[in-house]
């Protein structure tokens, strides 16, 4: 839930909308439908997506906790409505439905989702009772609450930005470019990758998959710029930030692990060639010449721009379906084929910077307190100003 | 924290004691300081280890919770007294020292540890007053918490082994042995490497770094087995319990990043390649012939083995020390050194399998509930038993 | 939040909806949008009631978690439109209105409220950004949230009753009836009294209050019938069922204090005249010929009916209004009055029977764990019994 | 727990210790030993003790989280070894005694304990195994971590004070005196009243109850002064400081009500003669010439002092005993005996300004945030300043 910035989420894939409670945010904090429909947009492309995500085209509607244009301190609802809904009401809807309206129910787990596991878990002999809010789509929430992280960390000058670094094999080269324009070239690519001939190789991995009917994972990169010093802590193990994240990032559907800065590569070089040494000069301050440790340091922002990548697993539901069993026969079937994206990762992306700005919401408001966006700016002010004559 | 099994730990890596106080342990679980003692002694071991490790040899105190060999339910206090206190407390203690008793304070953090970044967000002008709670002795206090964590998960035939699979480039081969085969050689090795070509490798590139001054990270992986089909949930983001894990594992000291399963790789394969095939046979119920989810789909155990690895970075304090800057002079200076280890990626282990099964302990007590032994025995039992016809 | 049984609202008192999102609900319990509507019906009747009420005529949508008639496990999402919208929407908007379709501002802060205290933390010059959430309207939402913690509890045999046993001074006598005649009689009555003479007279206090512009207060009582032995615990502070449910009674708008069984009587007899002997026979096991601790001892439920009174304060809104100081011109002004009841004791004790079943709900399914509502049951059960023979 | 200013304690009542480990205490708090010595000191004077309370004389141990009289960020765990802990080694220790060597189990519970449900739901069949974490001593460990909170809050000139106002029926008069006036009194009686004719009716009732055999219990208030506006919030019900407060005080044992303010009166008044109007000097902002708000309005600090009243009710242990039905053989009996108090409510009372001091220093961070005391002093200050020309 976080700490200060807590929020519950809510809603099944075909149910009448996803929701997003939010508590914590201050006062004083200009805010748009706009500010939040950026980002669900950005999430529903990428190539390789599926038919449904044209019927998507996601609109929140701020039920709560704005009002003319700016936070009020109290909680902020988010909705976003299921465009499909009339087709779904009788398989969906809180009434039994007439006979013969509703979709058949679901028996075939699918290996690689929640299907069998959550059946068995809550007692439910109907699949589409798991896989509605198993699904990804429940992401759509956290976007839609990221969009109010956002708009806080920019007041502060954090922004966060990602990239897709690795799709079914094919990898990015070194990029020596400013952030801004790792940003600017991502937001321009259908893959969401910045080297433009590692965006060829894998947009023809996804051809390539997409013809033999299966599926592809990835690797994308999230990056915050402009984290103060000393966000999360190092003094008890549940307010490390590194762990905080670790979760966030853990929490999105398919993901099957996480990395900060250099990651997995730290363990095979030595310590020589890790740790990033420290600067100083006198109109900066303190200041690094690499940033290996993805500007986390004993769990604690160190001023450098935080890195995260996390590796995403091809999705579960192939179009030449994976073998399983019929729950209620017992008997060796295929598994049920909900969907039909080949590669999701470059969507991934936008539900990594989500999760990256939700921690770092939560981390800030606890490390700054304050209650309106004046209050909150002068505190920030005054310690950054303490730590230039630090 | 956790929500049900929680705890705080407390101590400074050269104060009086290293605490932890748990709550949550239900009652009647019989518990004696050696089942503690065990693991402590293996967080102590390890090639590469310098000298410090032989003062320390860790003895937990029990001091409540616990009475005529078993958990009375209320919250147990654990303490580790650090051995060598005479010699440290005018350095550490409440009191300020007489004049030239206490060790000078450090005024040259570090890159890579939380000397800098510590410093700063609480005020420090001593570096000592951050690495002494921000280093990874800390962890000692976790291995004992997770001793009380496992002596619970083994109540129900959930056990927690740990072997390392790389250290500074070195890794092992394809492995296919059963878990306690595995358990049993890692125990047996020096660099707890169940593989011994690849144990022989990880031992020179630990003895070449100690000649250059150097150090070395690696790779663990921790494993659990016997989980219940159903720990964790997919139903709110912060109750998955992959999340939960990273959570844990990344909030380890040095810890740059965690997999679960096949992890990374799985970005690299399509996913026909990937996702584990369902089966089911009369006698064992549903079953799968591989696991390359790690045992959790969805967020939540499914049954099988559940698989993490960690990649830990190099230590930061090099023998050859790293550039940094002084914080009273503003000079270039060498970064201060503490202590000498060249690797602790086998200790790290240890950890590792302490969060593991302080995380299993949490998600088994939510979803079992009870407050005495027995009554969780029952209800265990119970969903087994209708997980078998079902 | 609660631990398991965990909710946010939403929602400003005019605004377009009022929200809930709760996760923790197990999957498998009947549910309908008439479990809900009932209390929320009952929450707006009761004797001295202004205007408005005949407004809101509330009824939920259940946006989410609950198909066909069941909930599924995942969260639900429960919404309360303001039937009154479209008068509201330029005052309460996200968007600026247009110039002069909005109400004006609020400056006058009413004296009993969060109003200037409100203004000041957060920030507000318009003190209706702080009225529209502090407003017991919010109370709705918890009311909601309760007929699903309700209809989990009823499952289990646990029903909760109130009644009002004062009013501006008039008071019910002895009353020695069975709970559920006192139930129905309190239902019968429009100020929710059982005593036929009292009621008589809080209806005089009332029309008496109102002729003078004056508002009434007065005290409330909670009884849940059918609890376990052993919900809530003595072995951390926080876990004590006591606290946990005076945090629930005095968070309920205008309640200023709380007690449970014969509460601050207590404080005023010798222990012999206070504490409930133990008996026991064959057929019923342990039991109680008194019920002065009001079914709490040690901060654990001991099997009797759990017994709360809240006192509320007469409400802040006079039609006769209280002196105050206008925020912008800093000049003695009176009081703002936002609307016209004179007393709403009935109402809150529909919110306190809210809260005690949101705070047992949780504390229950910590006790029994479970996921579904086999399994609880089965969990339940099987604790019962074992109490039986013990 | 808290949210910031969080804590656990441990320790059995005859056990060897009790422990305390507190997280989120900023860096740089001045603290020693003697600073939580005098609060233990309070707890344990009081007319009406018996002779327990001279074996005690409790002394904080701080064992980690302060170095050189300052507090370092990190955790503070906090000790209180128990002095007759030889006497009892046999009886409480971890491993099973030799034969003969311990006292025999308790059978018989005690009417208004935890004894009987506690057994039950824990699965217990020696009570001692539940009321030697029951017992009331347990609330030594909160008066010692509440020594760290009052001095965190008298760094920001918050104050906390206690008085009984009522024992065994006996109450005191109206007192028309400054608070540190009622403070100073209170400290020089043996039942900490500061009205003397009271005082002298409260002995007289003491000894009247000693005299049968009986025990008594009462009310007390307590008093913080010092608190700025803004702490607590109406947004969410549980952020309310009133629900936290009334949480706090009913999580004392033996406490069976609480009141804000007027409290229970104010149920009694017509709403004209309970709302604190609102006044405005040049000189002093904004104020008021009355508190029965007790400091509170919409669950928010006001600036006026907070007051808190509780009623504890008897000692559930009389020397002429309460009939009960022994566990194992489920006769009729005795309720046993385990020690000779006859009043605690002065000692109580010193518990309410423990839970009074913790739960502001949480609400106090959360609202100003800040990791090290100038920086929270900064912001502070800020926010006075901008109230100031509000």
């Amino acid at each position: 839930m976080g700490g200060v910035f807590r929020f519950l989420t809510a809603g099944e894939s075909h149910g009448e909308a996803l929701v997003a409670v939010i508590d914590g945010v201050p006062a004083g904090l200009p805010l748009t439908e706009a500010d939040i429909n950026g980002d669900l947009a950005r999430r529903q492309r990428g190539y390789g997506r599926g038919g449904r995500m044209k019927i998507e085209r996601d609109q929140v509607h701020v039920l709560s906790g704005v009002r003319w244009g700016a936070t009020l301190g109290s909680p902020i609802t988010l909705s976003i409505a299921n465009r499909d809904w009339e087709n779904w009401k009788a398989t969906m809807g809180i009434a039994v439905p007439e006979a013969g309206t509703a979709k058949k129910e679901v028996t075939r787990p699918r290996p690689g989702h929640a299907d069998l596991a959550g059946a068995m878990k809550y007692g439910h002999r109907d699949i589409r009772n798991v896989l509605e809010r198993s699904s990804a789509r429940e992401t759509t929430a956290r976007v839609a609450v990221a969009g109010v992280a956002k708009r806080l960390l920019a007041e502060f000058g954090i922004t966060i930005l990602s990239h897709v670094t690795e799709i079914g094999g094919a990898r990015i080269g070194e990029l020596s470019i400013a952030w801004d324009e790792l940003a600017r070239r991502a937001e321009g690519s259908e893959v969401r990758c910045a080297d433009p001939s590692a965006e060829a190789a894998m947009i023809a991995a996804i051809d390539d998959a997409k013809a033999k009917g299966d599926t592809l994972g990835g690797v994308f990169e999230v990056v915050a710029v402009g984290c103060p010093v000393g966000l999360g802590s190092y003094v008890q193990w549940d307010r490390r930030l590194d762990g905080r994240l670790a979760q966030a990032f853990c929490s999105i559907q398919a993901i099957k692990g996480c990395e900060f800065g250099m990651g997995f590569e730290t363990a095979r070089r030595p310590g020589s060639g890790v740790h990033d040494e420290i600067l100083f000069d006198a109109s900066h301050g303190f200041n690094r010449s690499t940033n290996n440790a993805g500007g986390l340091e004993g769990g604690v922002t160190n001023g450098q721009a935080v890195v995260v990548r996390a590796a995403m697993k091809p999705l579960s539901t192939l179009r030449t379906p994976l073998k399983s069993v019929d729950l209620a026969t017992k008997e060796v079937v295929e598994a049920v084929v909900e969907r039909s994206d080949v590669c999701a990762v470059p969507a991934a992306g936008i539900v990594g910077e989500a999760m990256m700005a939700i921690v770092l919401a939560d981390a800030f408001l606890e490390k700054f307190g304050g209650d309106g966006i004046d209050e909150i700016r002068h505190n920030h002010r005054a310690y950054l100003d303490s730590l230039k004559s630090w």
